[in-house]
């Protein structure tokens, strides 16, 4: 009987090894991701994302960085050039809910015929903007509507992976709860 | 004597406008942002970004929405077709912390010649992998370096737009405090 190793696109034995690997070596669930960006015209950015550590390694597997371009809607004084920064949040919460849903129901046997996320946030920019802090900078508030369409799974399975998945998903727990943010300046020239 | 109402590319005379406005309607200044994910294969998954909410209304300034794809890389079981979520949401940091510096030293008359942010975070994913609860699922800790080249301004005021744009950050907020995240799941087919 032949074993199934790929579900969902997900190679599950790699899947299983990976955890088994960090079971007997905890350190190798260790990363520090990074994002650079630099400052184009006004309200736009150009972000690179390359190399990252793996248990203290660099990993070399991207040839080049990723780039991408944020700015602003004219109303907030911008040219459209690409997403903003919290639409950009919106789309990584999004992404890290399909990623957990998709492995976690590859690992349980679950076959995902079709799968998104429609993600929303409410937010007052009176902070940001300098006219009232009564009111905070981020958002008030995210929802978050997963569709899913599972033929062989029961309905039951599917809605319990859901609440799995948003209690193990890294970006639904940094927004949930507070983070240490550091931020530090370098002047590298003033008057 | 002519006036300047560009500085670093920011209209600056559009932006107070802005804020008088929002003073006058305070509701102006509320925003529903929006981003939709769709699966496509194992660990990828497109965002689509498009129209948003401005009090109420649809802004339609875009005539097609911004396209990004996420992925893992293959120590986790990616394909590297666009970077993750974790490192997207480092991104958004760093476009946000940009956007508020550039355009409140506009505001403030210092001009930027030069602006970039490294942003790292540290994560250790056993929870995500469901190996251990006793790590929290998302980052430990996020830091964030701004490097600002402005020959016109002194470096006491550079340092404190920092700090005071560290305070207003739409993102910076909501990664160092608590924002509430409702999921749902609708299940369109199951057995």
């Amino acid at each position: 009987m032949a074993t199934v190793t790929v579900r969902n696109g997900v190679d599950v034995s790699a899947l299983l090894e990976t955890i088994e690997a960090i079971k007997a070596k905890p350190e190798l669930a260790s990363f520090t991701f990074r994002a650079r960006t630099i400052w184009q015209d006004g309200t736009s950015a150009a972000a690179e994302i390359g190399s990252f550590l793996h248990a203290g390694m660099q990993d070399e597997t991207r040839e080049q960085p990723f780039t991408l371009v944020g700015d602003e809607p004219p109303v907030l004084l911008g040219h459209n050039k690409g997403p903003n920064a919290v639409e950009l949040l919106l789309a990584a919460l999004g992404f890290c809910y399909s990623v957990g849903y998709v492995a976690n129901a590859a690992a349980r046997g679950i076959e995902i015929e079709e799968m998104s996320y429609e993600i929303e946030g409410d937010i007052d920019l009176r902070n940001f903007l300098g006219i009232s802090d009564d009111v905070r900078p981020g958002f008030g508030e995210i929802r978050a509507k997963a569709t899913v369409r599972a033929p062989g799974a029961n309905e039951q399975e599917l809605k319990e992976l859901c609440t799995y998945v948003q209690d193990t998903s890294p970006v639904k727990d940094v927004l949930a709860n507070a983070v240490p943010v550091k931020t530090t300046i370098e002047v590298i020239e003033a008057s």
